[in-house]
């Protein structure tokens, strides 16, 4: 099958949901319509032999009998009637399947083995593919379509390749207040039809697709994964979450997505020389993406500069970032003398990391990042908030218009002007005032296109990932 | 000097702040008198030349023009007037002075270390405790004393010594939503006179005192502090945040608290041998105390089970905790055939971790605890909302009445009936409905007693220290 097929999969001009009952909206079929009505997505058709009426709109007894075409389906039924639905299908002529339904390979059984097998064949024999089964499907901001409410609806750089439903809904849920933009997101669960392989071939060659990021348990082929993922490194940054990496997480992915999860040695050393950035959680994925999107220019070498208030966070600042790879470069004394025209000596520590009690006022701030940014070893700049408004008074001071535009576009257009990333770590926020507060800031610095982590130590990995990455890459490692 | 005078120092009857400034709230000294009004601290006494009122309350020229006793005095004034205000102190008779004000031998110049060493003899002869310089000083929420707006202000067993007047703050903030409660929390900055030696001591005593957290960045004595350090992991609980860990982390703590670091490796294999729990940053630190407070009786053994729903976080589990240590023993088939009499086989994997998609329903979850508990190489539970509402859903159907009170119930029943701990792992929230989700949820969980995690992987680093360390401890490890 070649990829270009998928075009069509990712721009459905009409979904419909089988399995949806209005009488239990706490299922995926449930959520799916209220997040498909939530975004726009302009035909829903709701499936289900027992209703007429479902969610508001008219509910069809199965696929075959809802007037004008249907692209793309939806199926929330048991396994026992994957069949049936795919001959429903067939006779309508539509162009994709997604299978939320679970209980297929993954259970281990034969029979649902071979269940699997004919459900292919069905599919081949009409003409349209398969996404799944046992999986969340597709998010395609662009198109209206969603699997889930609450997430970034404006179209982005970022394509996401998901074996895990919950991962797939998770990483846009989360990156999206962190200001990452998504072109496609694909949760293929048993990949029984559409694979790893073919999505990374289409979105290597997809215009609208700038990142490659993929949490994968195992890939079936491993000669043909080198061959697409060493293509798709070659043209775009491609980060990569392997589930199972342990005896347990190994045994845990056989049973989740029947994954052959080969030698996760081999995995990772293909991923290094490809020069793929690898992460261990969704969490560091979403770090990654936040870098790779924001932090620009990207570094050119590993020296940090970090700014802030408080003793404490510059202590763990200094220790993470060295842990992380980085290095903290000392501030030369013609620099620091610069410096001490404008910052107060009383209370400040003028080494690297850099504390003055006046780092809190963005003027301050911007003629620091200026100054510091003249140091060639500097290769970027982290403003650390640990002794800040935003974790520990949140009273609203700080998020006003005297504090945030100013500092906003102080922090964006130091990074402009001195053409080195400039990097924000906000601290962890714990209660109601503090969360409100964190959410206001991060919002609007978010707005003015800077990288926001939520602790200096995630910066810091984040950005030595991205570092490293970038360095190979120019070193001519893919 | 001997200990027993700190009893003194942790319940000030009165408390005065020189340098409080009506005209700017946005000092120490403004936010720590909002702070002690908020906390309904009985007698404030200002005291600023400038002013006859401040903050609503008369304001004093110094403190010996107080009426009345003062026994706790809070300095934010310029350092070059340190020794005039010790003068004024020992005048008035108090019992403790705290230097919020910063400048002193941490600056690493000569006159400096000598006016601090000035400032001590002064305080000797006088016959009062000197609290830094250069740290946020005293939470004490039994005497309504307290450095900052929103700790947590119930007293509970945990005492926090720290060289760090941030992470002196920011552990109470963020460990309180958490359930930790204190019973004395102490910023002792450059350590003039009281250290952290004489603090270690104070606790290992103290009866309000069940666990002891240190933040620690350089220690003066080390055969002292050893000595201190065996007698009160002996007693009890000792946790212990080390800054300045690598050669930046180093020089940053020496330009911070004049700490004389010694050997890195010295430190830490002293902090082993004498049972220790080390963590890395202040955020491990919480998660350590809410499993020493919550997740009990301690685990028996490293094993755990894991229950939930979603292939990818079950996975992820896997992981995350095999590489902390922990290990996921296999389910016996007879326990296996007793789960499947009220899980259903669809959509389910029947191993460890356990996945099924009635895992969200509180008597399926309880049932399936009381099944898995029976197991001997099971220690400890870990429920884990990856794939829940709680991060993913989050409309406010999960935080109510029907679904919260009963989990929260049936799990904390469930810990008591098995006597083995059962702990949550909540997703991470990052936009305004899922953090209001959160710390509803989060709430009512604390309420119940249960230990709350913010991800897997914070759970399993955390509950690996504490069964390290339970397990030394039965071993006559301290």
């Amino acid at each position: 099958m070649s990829s270009v097929f998928l075009d069509h999969i990712f721009m459905p001009r009409s979904v419909s949901v089988v399995g949806a009952s209005p009488e239990n909206f706490a299922t995926f079929a449930g959520f799916t319509i209220i997040a498909l009505i939530d975004a726009g997505f302009p035909a829903i058709y709701p499936v289900n032999p027992k209703y007429t009426e479902a969610f508001g709109m008219p509910c069809y007894p199965n696929v075959s009998s809802i007037p004008g075409p249907v692209d793309h389906v939806i199926v929330c039924i048991p396994a026992e009637m994957a069949l049936d639905v795919l001959d429903d299908c067939a006779g309508k002529g539509v162009k994709s399947v997604h299978f939320f339904t679970a209980g297929f390979s993954e259970s281990g059984e034969k029979e649902r083995v071979e269940l699997e097998n004919t459900m292919l064949y069905k599919a081949r024999a009409a003409g349209f593919r398969i996404i799944g089964p046992n999986c969340t499907g597709l998010f395609v901001p662009k198109a209206r379509l969603t699997c889930a409410t609450r997430l970034p609806m404006e179209p982005g750089p970022v394509a996401f390749i998901s074996q895990s439903g919950g991962h797939a809904q998770d990483l846009p849920l989360h990156a999206g207040p962190r200001g990452v933009r998504f072109s496609k997101v694909v949760s293929y669960g048993n990949a029984l039809d559409i694979d790893e392989c073919e999505l990374f071939e289409y979105f290597t060659d997809d215009p609208e697709t700038g990142i490659i990021a993929a949490y994968i348990e195992g890939v079936r082929d491993g000669e043909r994964f080198k061959k697409v993922l060493k293509r798709a490194s070659q043209k775009k940054p491609v980060v990569i979450y392997k589930g199972g990496i342990t005896e347990t997480g190994l045994r845990s992915a056989r049973s989740h997505t029947a994954s052959m999860t080969s030698s996760v040695q081999v995995f990772q050393a293909l991923c290094c020389q490809e020069n793929a950035i690898q992460v261990n959680d969704v969490q560091e994925m979403i770090d990654v993406l936040v870098a790779l999107n924001f932090a620009v220019p990207y570094p050119q070498g590993t020296g940090v500069a970090v700014i802030g208030q408080g003793g404490g966070p510059s202590v763990q600042a200094s220790d993470q970032l060295e842990a992380a790879g980085l290095s903290l470069p000392s501030i030369p004394p013609g620099i620091s003398a610069e410096l001490r025209q404008f910052l107060p000596m009383a209370g400040a520590i003028f080494t690297n990391p850099l504390d003055a009690t006046n780092l809190v006022f963005p003027d301050a701030i911007g003629e620091t990042l200026r100054v510091l940014g003249k140091v060639t070893e500097i290769n970027m700049m982290m403003y650390h908030m640990g002794f800040h408004p935003v974790s520990r008074w949140g009273e609203g001071r700080f998020s006003n218009d005297f504090f945030l535009k100013p500092m906003g576009e102080t922090l964006h257009n130091a990074m402009v002007e001195i053409k080195k990333p400039v990097i924000l770590a906000l601290g962890p926020a714990s209660d109601r005032v503090g969360m409100e507060e964190l959410l206001t800031v991060q919002q609007a610095f978010v707005s003015d296109g800077l990288p926001v982590f939520h602790s200096i130590e995630k910066a810091a990995l984040a950005m030595a990932r991205v570092e490293g990455w970038h360095r190979r890459k120019n070193a001519g490692i893919s």
